[in-house]
């Protein structure tokens, strides 16, 4: 199980996250490409972090909404979402191989992740810019209940998934996120801990109705935004250490 | 001797240029990247072009000022034009790949091309960025009587030089463009005709002050911007072509 | 019957519309606010030109979305309308007192528009923009059949309206105009003198499905793209003229 | 002896500075405008801060560089600095208006700041720009050695100034800011409320070769970035409140 977390969310003068704390403990980094965050300097920055731990990058590409940080849905046509994607992805791959690296795999951010998962045309628009982009990449999607038809669209389109289960929200009996606007959509402290217990034991979440669901999931997502997300990150890192031994 | 012209200077809804009447009458098309103009779609569009007509292709990265279109001097760091320059080289280079195309060289736009020419700090930050980045790529500066020294200095940095010539750009005896705001600055009709005679068949131009001046070029610099230009444009190809049979 | 037309829509260096052959001949000219297009040296050049011919001004502003031309509907907050609409109306009204005009009425530009027509939230956190703003201003929206109920909402919000009506678009039996991707959806020509000459003579129009709908409209929108447009925009002058008279 | 200090320098989803520990203490608040930082949003959270502490306000435009927070100079037009001030300036003063407020003066940011201090084309576009403004409004200046010069020459123009000292920064003998380069150019703990006590108690500054240096000012630039600087800022405050007894 392999622990991804969005980085690279700086802007100019804008800190955000506590990148410098969060990578050592990470497999996988999504790193944003200058649309909702993240501009070529922090990039630069993320890149060689990433580096120096020897984490695997992935291109964490947005909506063109800065002022939003990618939250807000934007209704693009096909066309400009491969381009935006082939745009994003393209920036940060070059500039990790000037570094020595290169992005493995994609994850959409925010409101274009969002509308992937729930709008077929995104998500077709989305396979297709990653089947048409000049490398192998694999992409990020949330492991649901529907995993099995979604791996099988994105192979006819030629496209490789990572699955990913988040540690800190509880799902749905359709294994879907609980929204967050319902009560305890998000867990916290030791119920976090017994999410990824559980996943990793079991490969099971317990729903929001208390039913056992099984969640194929390849990543967690993880984060890194302030110091109580890190000492939670390290909790979690030591229990996947633990799994794995 | 070969035509390089800037396209791929449209940006959302606004047009800009007649690229489809420039692109198959020229050699290098030095596109947009976003920065001062050129969204993610044009350049999509402008590489299918270039690829349509066999040209090669550059990229002509900018500081980062659209409503400026990159002609407003910026005070940034070496660090942050490496990062720019990387940023825009990247994108580019990428979405071209996706096409089955690949970025040759680079000839940084407006401002940034005026201060890499002016100032000793831009020039070698400029130089830094080409030589660092993943892949080699030429770097297209303007032809000047320092054409030695600076290539001299490209070569410590590992950077190849390709030197442009202006067809319509009156000359000072130094070699340097004469300032737009000066009386004959800039050439017409006839005038455009005979310098680009004149240097192909001597490899001089006639300075402001009458005087012959050696200009080693290995491009000239044509424009696409409306039907005159695209009749200009036709004629020096007709010259060139003529003069390479 | 006044005509509106949508101006400014220029950017940085790219031109948009023929604005200098359009304004001598409308009422009312919606400005661009620069946040879909139109920055603050436009915007200064466009009051300019509407002082010269007397023409009313109204703020045309628009989602946040500048590559996009304002046309991609974003899911912004009803406390992110007020601000976005507060800032582009204030922007527009102060650079208007600086040459002794002032704004007077609001219309919001293209997805802005269609879902603000389309969308009760959006409606809502529209009117309720106006109507905080600090100083009376005029909402133009779609004239359409549910007129009356738009109206009585309005008030309700305190707000007073102008309805405009279309001449190149076909109607449906609902009062809405037929979508795009229909054929028949635009009026060309001889069309579009009919519509108008109907709309001024009876307040009616005739639908898509041959039905006569009465349609109350305080204004008619023109366009000023291209020399074509003009060419309309000055017959449908006249026949307004004729009308008045 | 009034504090002013740089507020509403939040974008989007990212926080800077500590507004609500800052905002009691001080007398007049530079508000962001869009352009370096604060959107609209971040506009109107500020300026409702503002209004409860009864902090006078203040536009803090800038040269158009988000990703470079304003810090960069632009070489702008004179009619482009007296656009771009126009436009931030009526933005917020329209926004400032919707909650029963006012712009007072302006406060140039950044690079536009320094330009302005350095540049006499840049000081003479800023002047320029307040005088053909809609309203009268302040310009926010470096309290200088030149103080009587600048006024003189604001006066001309029609603009009434008000002159800054800094707290925290070590002056030159002719009553320049030591570069932040050079060693001791910026003031600790100690250092800065003595040179608060000295500017309070005889309107004067120990330059940087020990000179005592006269220098008049109405406002003194404190800061609120993190809680040392807000202890800092309660201390100047208490210093101010003592004299003013």
């Amino acid at each position: 199980m392999l622990l991804n977390c969005d980085l690279g969310e700086s802007f100019g003068s804008w800190q955000m996250g506590r990148d410098h704390d969060a990578m050592p403990h990470i497999d996988l980094a999504n790193i944003a490409c200058g649309f909702h965050a993240g501009d070529a300097n922090v990039m630069a920055q993320t890149l060689s972090l990433a580096k120096q731990h020897k984490v695997t990058i992935g291109a964490h590409p947005s909506y063109p909404d800065l002022q939003g940080f990618g939250r807000r849905s934007m209704h693009c046509s096909a066309t400009e979402i491969r381009h935006l994607l082939h745009y994003q992805i393209a920036a940060l791959d070059g500039m990790a191989q000037c570094q020595g690296m290169s992005v493995s795999y994609v994850k959409p951010h925010g409101a274009l992740y969002n509308d992937m998962m729930s709008q077929p045309a995104v998500w077709q628009a989305v396979l297709e810019a990653i089947a048409s982009y000049h490398k192998p990449l694999k992409l990020m999607i949330l492991a649901t209940a529907d995993a099995a038809l979604l791996k099988q669209q994105a192979a006819t389109a030629g496209v490789s998934l990572l699955l990913e289960a988040f540690a800190d929200r509880r799902y749905t009996d359709q294994g879907k996120l609980t929204p967050r606007a319902q009560a305890g959509a998000v867990l916290h402290g030791a119920e976090v801990l017994e999410q990824v217990d559980q996943l990793l034991k079991s490969g099971t979440v317990t729903t929001d109705t208390g039913r056992t669901l099984a969640l194929q999931a390849d990543t967690l997502c993880v984060h890194g935004d302030n110091l109580e997300a890190i000492a939670q990150l390290q909790q979690i890192r030591m229990r996947v250490n633990a799994c794995q031994r």
